[in-house]
Formats: structure tokens, sequence, C-alpha cells
């Protein structure tokens, strides 16, 4: 796992914005399983505007730390736009203005015909708003996969923000 | 942010006995900002006994998602003993079999004659035991410091299982 300097800069182009605003960020992560919180918090000075990362790799901590529905799980799955933007809602209770939630299949097994290995859901949400989701296809093996998401995920906060 | 190869092979320890256990693992994770999560979740086949991480950067979310008291952040502060026994006993709550908990001050702000830039708090807990935390003080940067406690976090999670 190795942290590009892409990654550092747009933290740093993060950070800026979020105190600028005086917005806490959470984060709501299956698949990076507190990647993005950890590339956040590798940034000193990030205690003033990050506030949680809620790694939810069970789909009971799913329902018990975000409140995704059991239907929505059952329905549509863990990897779908559906639970994306709950986890979303979920995340914006734990006292954040701002948050991201990712789900995706980084490999190399749990892959699908309709959802393979790189598929991943990302969804962001400022409050008072609704959350978007986008669906991502991304190339490579597990850190490749992991690494992207974090990438996007963090683009998408900065480009919510500005 | 480079995770070395000796904390990779200290996570695949790691699964190997909570699988033999059919234990789940829950972190609770300041400082370390969900790099335990990270590091654990970057092998393949960890949804297996990896529960959730629950990143409490800020105090609000100490209480929140880990129920430690404000009066243990009051009278002790974030990093302390206290603190990361009751981060350790909340994580368990979630349904986990065993938990890690993690505060200290990574630096380069933050540090007091008391508790210097390096000092580290580490917990470990298994159901229906009490929980253990050792002091650490560990040496280098920000990203030094989040490191070791990450590989100790690791080390006395396959101890206690041992």
């Amino acid at each position: 796992m190795i942290i590009s300097t892409e990654i550092e800069s747009l933290v740093q182009s993060l950070a800026k914005r979020l105190m600028e605003k005086n917005y806490q960020l959470a984060t709501a992560e299956s698949c990076t399983g507190g990647l993005i919180g950890a590339v956040c918090t590798e940034l000193s000075g990030s205690s003033a505007w990050f506030q949680c990362a809620l790694v939810t790799y069970s789909n009971s901590a799913k329902q018990g730390l975000l409140g995704v529905h059991p239907d929505t799980l059952l329905n549509y799955g863990a990897v779908s736009k559906e639970t994306v933007a709950e986890m979303c809602s979920g995340a914006l209770k734990h006292r954040a203005d701002i948050v991201v939630a990712v789900s995706g299949v980084a490999g190399p097994l749990g892959g699908s015909e309709e959802k393979p290995v790189g598929t991943v859901y990302i969804g962001w949400q400022i409050k008072s708003e609704a959350p978007r989701v986008n669906r991502f296809k991304f190339a490579g093996d597990r850190a490749d996969v992991r690494h992207q998401a974090t990438y996007e995920a963090l683009k998408g906060l900065i480009k919510l923000l500005d």
C-alpha cells in the first residue's frame, strides 16, 4: 500500500476547503477498509476537520453503524447505488457536514457478471442536500482498485466543495 | 504511507488465528486514523474476520461511537490508559470477539511534557476478559509513529490469540 503524492496533494486541497467552510468530514468505507481515513489523517492538523471514519466491512456493521436498511442490502446488494446512498445518509448523522461512502468489489474474489472485480460505487453528500452516487470500473489488482477508489473519493469531495 | 512487508506478514498471521477461532475483529482508532483497518483489509478474504473499524478522531466520536465517558476524557485526556480501555470495551459491543484500540500523539503538534510526540496507548481486549493497555514511546515523524503503532497493535492481537 503505497500512497501516491497525487493523493497527498488531494488531501491538502480538501483540508483547505473544509477549513474555509468550517466543515467536519466523515467517511463510510467498505472496500477501502479505512484507507480514506488513513490518508486524510496522515496530514498533520487533520483533527480540525476529520470527524470519524466508519469502516463497515460487514453487512451487520452497515446496518448497525450507518442505518442501511436490511431490505436494501437484500434487494440491491452491498455493492450498489442504493446501499452507498444510505451509507452517506447514515454517516452524516455522526456530526459530519460532508461525507463520502464507498462500496465495491476490490477482488480478486467476489466478482460477478453484473458487478465484476473493480466495480466500485462512490457516494458524496453534503448536509441538507441529496446524495450523489457514481459507479466506477477500476482496472488492476486489489491494491490498485482501493487506491483508485480513494483517489476518486477525495476528488469528488473537492468537486462538491467548489 | 508505505506498508512494510513486516506488517503484511503480521496481518497474515493474525488472519490465520482469527479464522481458526472463528473470531470477528474490530478496531477503535484515533491517531492511526484507519490505518489498522486499511492494512487488515488489504488482505483478500479479510471480510471473513474483519467486522469494522471505528475511527474516532474527535472526542465526540469517541463518546458517540464507543461510549467513552466524558469524565474520562476530561480527567485523563484522549491519550490515556483510561480512554483506551473504554475504547476497547466500546468496540467489543460492535459484534466483535476481539478488539484493538489506539490513541496517541502522532505529531508534530500536540505533544506535552507528560505526553510527548510519539506517546501512544494501545489496548487489546478479548470478549469476557478485561482490557490490557500498554504505553509506548515511538521515535520518528508522524508517519513513523503511525506505522509503529499499527505494527504493535497487530503484534499484540496475535499475542493475545496465542
